[in-house]
């Protein structure tokens, strides 16, 4: 009795999809198709509309590599940003909160990745070399690594402060390692906990 | 700094409209569009197709009121469903919620809300005549009022039974009120409890 459709297979395709979305489990899925096909003209014609778009001109930056809908993206044309300073980054997503947090007006470079030998990714698999080209341009004076504190970012950051040794002038950044702001002592690993000891500042 | 954007306009729309959707916010939205684009293939053009699909044929059934993309619908079609007994509930979300449940292999009536003087919902904007209409052509032998337990959903119940009270031979029901499957007593309010108490059966 479970298999029983109770709406057409074009709907029960809408459900399936947007349950692949994060966030949205199949009965959340199914709520939001529902929202969807009931709010036809405020909610599911503007959003197959955006798709669309979305479809047609989203592409990759050839210069740092995020997502946007022109290339060069909105970020690397935006001339209030200091063209000095590259902030690297694993992915999109850690760009986006790295804005979010409107930490520096920089410039990005996405690597789509970070180096990791048992799953067969190497520094050709990641957009390294034209990090290197961008910084062999001349106009670049620091690089932040703003990768993640993993065992793989870690690594990957080593190797392209390696690749841009050869840079005199260019200085080699990272994040500060310390206790999150809003983190209780109690809950941190020891690791954390040394590392912001030894990096303690005055107060 | 905070206004600064990431990305074209296009994919801010993007943001802006899944945002809308139930069970996602703004930073769920904003994980979801960018889980779009990156898996263009995979998942924004297959979904794109799927709501453009959804806006051309998505109607509403003009015999039960439910939401589909054939009219009648899947469920009114189905040869295999018992068409003497129909369950009425409130919306779409309720119907689809019963099926799930697959309690009954039975038609359907969408009222798509409930009576509600003091926002100015009277019968005539509810989906009632359609339903005296379907008991009177006579092959309806029980209508089951699947409302919810609240006072509008009851004051509707008494405004249906009252219309259905000239066929003779139509039962009408209500589901049984009681413990959840599940549920502690500790948690149960009173009503639900000596209702159910009222109700008990045999073990």
């Amino acid at each position: 009795m479970s298999t029983r459709p109770v709406a057409g297979p074009e709907i029960e395709r809408l459900i399936q999809l947007l349950s692949k979305l994060p966030g949205l489990g199949p009965r959340s899925a199914r709520r939001a198709a529902l929202h969807l096909v009931q709010k036809k003209d405020q909610l599911l014609i503007p959003l197959a509309e955006a798709m669309g778009v979305a479809v047609d001109q989203v592409c990759v930056c050839s210069t740092c590599g995020t997502v946007d809908t022109s290339d060069p993206c909105t970020i690397c044309t935006d001339p209030r940003r200091d063209a000095s300073v590259i902030i690297v980054v694993e992915d999109v997503s850690d760009l986006w909160a790295l804005e979010r947090a409107s930490a520096l007006s920089a410039q990005y470079h996405v690597l789509n990745g970070t180096l990791s030998p048992l799953d067969g990714v190497g520094p050709d698999d990641l957009n390294i070399s034209k990090l290197v080209e961008r910084v062999s341009e001349g106009n670049v004076s620091e690089v932040i690594l703003a990768v993640n504190a993993t065992v793989e970012g870690q690594t990957t950051a080593h190797f392209i402060t390696d690749q841009l040794a050869r840079f005199d002038g260019v200085r080699v950044t990272r994040l500060a390692h310390g206790v999150p702001v809003g983190g209780e002592l109690d809950y941190l690993d020891e690791g954390t906990l040394s590392q912001a000891m030894r990096a303690r500042t005055n107060f």
